[in-house]
């Protein structure tokens, strides 16, 4: 599918998704910080009032507004909203918000992801980080990020030993018992260990920031863009076990070949 | 000391703060996602150029010149340059980049604290995050945050049980064994723990957007900027005994008094 794409075609997907990104941004803000947390009682008649499902749900639909317009013939997989159907061959695959409990907690390590794909995974994916105005994006040629320091290529880093390297994770907040003593194995051989960054630990990664970042559990709109962006970046993102990750599930992303092998081995429990 | 400042003192003080603030960001930033990972070569005369340590001590080195021409008879306690005894009962206490961690993993967490001090404490301090562009300040009638979406007043969270609370944390990357421990009794009871923030979570907790920050192995210019934030937008933070967390150690900071007391209690193991 993605080698018969016409350049007006690929430049219009890329157009489309920053404009998806565009007009998620205002409704996710809409809500942020705004205190109420999601258990609290809201102004709604007799009902709770989810500043994070609000937002959630008004950013997919502010995108569907757009692919209505823009690319009426693909398909959608969206978190909140499920999927449509396509004719094209393309889907689009959207996380209004991935990292709600970022997002109720203040944090700005939340992020819209965006990513269009054909069946052999994403195209072309964003990051996108409202608050702090950011955005990283990657796929179809390009691989940069624009934000408060300008615009800038995403090249992950360089080979190094896992014992120079830094990894981020949501783990300890998420996983199996089984999953985390997989992910410890590799953790304990890292440099430096970090948590709760969100989607925004693949952007870093991307960025040449980070050297790897390991998750589990995971939705396919919850990789989609992060692979993509990964990848345009010149990093490698799979399975746990090396196998395509874009269903979702166990993921491995890498800044390089050789810092995927050694943590997938580690991973395996060899 | 504090009581006989007079009113231009105090607005002296405000200004020098904020100019301190001013001065240290683009020193940060410098080399703030360079790619150069603390531990590689760099352009030095066969020397390695850690790029932290470099940002660090310009930063501060920025402030101390802001405070040798505004404030001369004050005293200074820098994280990167030691002690300067002053005349005035007053010091400044800075830590040019809180959270170096994050720094070199290239999160938006890291901050630069600046505190002003008598004998009791901090009566004004400042958390600044240069890189989002958004400063958290507080003390002598103020609280406000100045960032991303303008300027808004900073008030904690009010009272909720531990069981609707949100932590934010270091652990598990710091603390002693039996610290930890004392952590988890906290944790275990609490809706949702959040780990990786550094400094932020202090300004997090002063913008009400999470129930207690908790954390150990402080050194004072580590917390006293923090401490008179969040004190200013209506929180209270001292040490796991309650007693005055100025000195540093281990700091339990609180949106409201009923879930600093119940928090207490459990670090303390009752």
């Amino acid at each position: 599918m993605r080698d018969t794409l016409s350049p007006d075609t690929r430049a219009h997907l890329i157009r489309t998704a920053q404009a998806l990104a565009d007009a998620a941004r205002p409704e996710t803000l809409r809500h942020f910080r705004t205190g109420i947390a999601s258990d609290d009682k809201g102004p709604g008649p007799g009902g709770r009032f989810d500043p994070v499902t609000e937002a959630d749900r008004a950013a997919e639909r502010a995108m569907r507004a757009v692919l209505a317009r823009e690319r009426p013939q693909d398909g959608i997989l969206g978190e909140e909203y499920g999927t449509l159907d396509g004719t094209s061959g393309l889907t689009w695959v959207l996380d209004p918000i991935d990292g709600t409990r970022g997002y109720i907690s203040g944090t700005p390590t939340w992020g819209v992801l965006v990513a269009v794909s054909d069946a052999e995974g994403p195209l072309y994916g964003i990051i996108d980080q409202p608050y702090i105005g950011e955005r990283f994006f990657g796929g179809l040629g390009e691989a940069s990020v624009t934000g408060p320091l300008g615009t800038a290529r995403l090249r992950t880093a360089p080979a190094r030993p896992l014992a120079g390297a830094t990894i981020l994770t949501t783990f300890p907040e998420i996983g199996t018992e089984e999953e985390h003593r997989a992910f410890r194995r590799v953790a304990d051989q890292a440099r430096l260990v970090r948590y709760g960054m969100d989607c925004y630990g693949y952007a870093l990664l991307a960025a040449g920031q980070v050297d790897l970042v390991i998750e589990a559990g995971l939705q396919p709109y919850d990789v989609q863009a992060p692979i993509a962006v990964v990848t345009a970046a010149g990093g490698i993102a799979t399975g746990w076990d090396g196998r395509p990750a874009h269903g979702g599930g166990r993921l491995l992303a890498a800044a390089n070949a050789e810092i995927h092998a050694a943590a997938m081995e580690l991973l395996a429990g060899s």
